[in-house]
């Protein structure tokens, strides 16, 4: 069997959706917009591209670890945001790198970043490629002399499983499904699970401060990480394997999120859960998404802790097919390797009930093995969860702008700047761009003093202004966002993309401090230029 | 009433020991030292001391804000180590600070930044005072012109409560107990309560990511931190009031912990708890301590997150009568505002049951008011928890030196870490030191990767000698933690006393990127000078 071929302008692999769900998609998407007939773009092939020479030439030392074949630069081009498929789309690859780069150990990384800063190419980290914010994009401007792509895709080994504190040495480059299927073989599991979880890394979701599989306590990877190994263009730093500590500000802290601009994460320690044995999921039906979240609110404040409490608006839920298109449903679950959970679930219901939450008795699936027996609706929504991201490929070669912005907020402050984000979304699709189009929403992760929801914004696009349009919505949008107290990311990271709101939302001198650490560990500022730190 | 008045020269009130406690310490001590007769030293009087004259001359305008006043300026010469005390029992207040400054706004401080930045004095900040590690003391070399201590007392004010989040605005030099009491008007706390809680300040828990109240989860206070406002010799910065975020290395990290070397913190806002309604709390006794550590391990990975989970070793449950001197005790604990625990408290004794843990069914005790109903042996623990550093003082007195060290380790590594810790400290006060003594250990915070231990040495110090002897147990013990792969501290700080062995513990280059955003924010290096960076 011939191993399956990735896509080098989309999402995933050239046979992810099969022509039936293509053309369902299709349908849906011509019902909802009353188009009758699609002007439909297809993909891109890599003999229709224009790729721009190679800039650099390779010293002989580094032949064998690197590669100019046009697949690789072209795949290497960019991440996997709507901004990047339409720019496949166009054929644009015009920041395509200059050379892709595959180390195979520590050593050959600090070989190639050497050779980045003696000839002052810009070294673009790349894990998964998955970035949505424009993450691993060389828009470099003139200042280097080309740009190198460093894919991490070879180091990507489970090195050590201490199964006493269970926890993991891993390497940076690795996939999610290769990770947990070693994990697996000592009853582990990293538990981690982001929607780009076949493709994406663990360094990467370090990297980016990238949100997970639990919808409370440990939402970020942020709290999986128990130790770093970062290699820097000033040498390697390596941080102590500690359960918890207190001396000084947290080095691995300084190193996560730092989005390839401080240094390569090669390796890391990280915390693991044992294999759920117990699961309880249920899904609640509220009237209205105010009710809804006041009952989330409650649930975050509860103590409880359940590892899925997702409450979709009725739109959103109804574009999953997981509710009747006037309610909100919010999907929750327990899980646990340790203890029955009926006691959980029951408090968490009564919760729910308190703020007119419904939900059929029936609906509640309780296992008691490592089954995937869930909940219909539950069930429904992880489906389409997961298929996303291909979906969202069909719609771009229709013209349907797809765009999300997610961010967090504290609840005392969440009615007005839902409100005024959704108002903000539409005015953008609407007013300001003259499109048909909608807006949902979702809340993904809560914690005691606030959600983190999640914005769905669909349009369709006028043939040919899709980015200018792109560009309009996610302007308003995110300045509603920050101008009402929110971030401008709470998982999906800063990136190119978020920058102007990321630099109006940090503090100024801290600004001034990671530009002082930038110039201690890269003094040549070869990393990821553009992101974070100018 | 005339207000109770703080002891100059060690812990709390001058009046906080009943003279029956005292006698009852001195006895104790005797039977355990076999000594017959007490070589008592009195406490220091202020006429007793020699105090250098102040060697910075105030301007007019800050001279409403600062005190030269003896007792002021002996109070705020050392924090609260055994180190401290000794050294005040020897009449030697050497490294006295030059002027004391009580700012009573932001303002003020500002001018008293600029002042001493103007000056080349040192600016100290002092909080509660109840440093353990020489964090607040003045030992600043020859480089500078003097010593400021600025004494945060009168930013003491609970600005603002979101009893939506669950969160408040609180300036950084507030007080424990008067937190509480106005957090309390609103059902709220942040149920935070290190061993200095009465004396201790938010702005310095913050400042040196101490460790509180819960075993599990909220271990140390960066969790409960949403937000802070800190004033650098460059500036203010204010960060974004956040529920979760993921827009690059997270600001508040790199503050929380800078122990006064990058900016002072004079507001947070910070994540609150419901009080408790209900409360389940046991002691369940093990053969060994090894047996004790098994379940506890057991307990932190079952996702019961109990709020109190304390190890005491036979010979730390025996001196805190909660023991029969041979047996470890676990101290356990959960609490709710939401659910009632039963299930949660039967769960975890299973846990302890499958390791040799025994309890009396007698011995549960819970509670459904916030009652403070505990079970006997936590509740004795409690008290003497709470009287620890007032018996501490009395045994200065009497020579006995009395030092801890907390640290953490993963699981795995926990059993030679912890026998590698006690030879260390056993052969320095025996064969080093050449002392009657002993080391206990209790393991105070848990965590799904590993614990938390906490040892406790008391020995009897030669007179004269006490320091050279501190200083022989302090150097074994903290080589042992850092050759065994500990940290040097868990939740004490770093501070002066723990340097030597911070700078093994920090990667190198993460030192000097410290170095970097020190430059940038304190570029006269004028913020307490020899805490955590040079």
């Amino acid at each position: 069997m011939a191993p399956r071929k990735l896509k080098f302008w989309g999402w995933g692999y050239e046979d992810g959706l099969s022509p039936q769900v293509q053309k369902h998609v299709e349908f849906t998407m011509a019902e909802r917009f009353g188009v009758n007939q699609w002007e439909k773009t297809p993909p891109p092939t890599i003999e229709e591209i224009q790729l721009q020479p190679s800039r650099l030439s390779l010293p002989q030392s580094l032949q064998h670890l690197c590669s100019v074949d046009p697949f690789e630069r072209l795949s290497h081009t960019y991440g996997k945001s709507y901004r990047d498929v339409v720019r496949a789309f166009r054929r644009d690859f015009s920041n395509a790198p200059d050379i892709v780069a595959f180390p195979r150990t520590e050593g050959d990384l600090i070989n190639l970043l050497e050779w980045c800063d003696g000839i002052n190419a810009a070294a673009i980290i790349y894990g998964g490629g998955t970035s949505v914010v424009g993450g691993v994009e060389a828009s470099i401007g003139d200042h280097y002399s080309g740009a190198v792509s460093i894919d991490l895709k070879y180091l990507n080994q489970v090195l050590e499983v201490d199964d006493i504190s269970r926890a993991a040495r891993i390497q940076g480059g690795i996939r999610g499904p290769a990770m947990e299927s070693r994990l697996k073989e000592h009853g582990l599991s990293l538990r981690f699970y982001p929607q780009s979880f076949e493709f994406s890394t663990l360094g990467g979701w370090i990297a980016t401060r990238a949100g997970g599989h639990f919808a409370t306590l440990h939402t970020h990877i942020d709290d999986l990480v128990e130790s770093l190994r970062v290699i820097t263009p000033k040498g390697a730093v390596e941080t102590r394997r500690l359960p918890g500590s207190g001396a000084g500000p947290s080095p691995d802290r300084l190193f996560i999120g730092s989005e390839g601009t401080l240094g390569i994460i090669t390796e890391a320690w990280v915390r693991l859960q044992e294999r759920p044995i117990y699961r309880t999921s249920s899904s609640v039906i509220f009237p209205d998404f105010q009710s809804g979240v006041k009952a989330v609110r409650k649930l975050s404040q509860s103590g409880l802790y359940p590892s899925n409490c997702r409450l979709l608006d009725a739109g959103e839920a109804s574009d999953a097919g997981a509710g009747d298109g006037k309610s909100a449903v919010l999907m929750l679950g327990f899980e646990s390797h340790d203890h029955l959970l009926d006691i959980w679930m029951l408090r968490a219901l009564e919760c729910c009930r308190e703020y007119g939450g419904t939900y059929s008795q029936d609906a509640i699936k309780t296992s008691q093995k490592d089954s995937t027996a869930r909940a219909g609706a539950v069930e429904t929504w992880r489906n389409s969860f997961i298929q996303a991201p291909y979906l969202r490929d069909v719609m771009v070669g229709l013209g349907v702008i797809v765009e999300t912005f997610e961010t967090a907020i504290t609840w005392n402050q969440f009615e007005e700047f839902h409100n005024g984000v959704m108002e903000a979304a539409q005015n953008a699709i609407r007013e300001i761009s003259g499109l048909n189009g909608w807006v949902t929403c979702r809340i993904t992760h809560v914690y005691p003093d606030g959600p983190a929801p999640y914005y769905t914004v669909k349009a369709l696009g006028k043939r040919g202004s899709e980015l200018e349009q792109w560009d309009e919505i996610k302007s308003a949008v995110s300045e509603a966002i920050i101008r009402l107290g929110g971030t401008i990311t709470h998982h999906h990271a800063v990136g190119r993309d978020h920058r102007p709101w990321y630099d109006q939302q940090r503090p100024q001198l801290y600004a001034s401090a990671l530009q002082s650490v930038k110039k201690t560990l890269d003094p040549n500022y070869i990393l990821n230029p553009g992101v974070l730190i100018d």
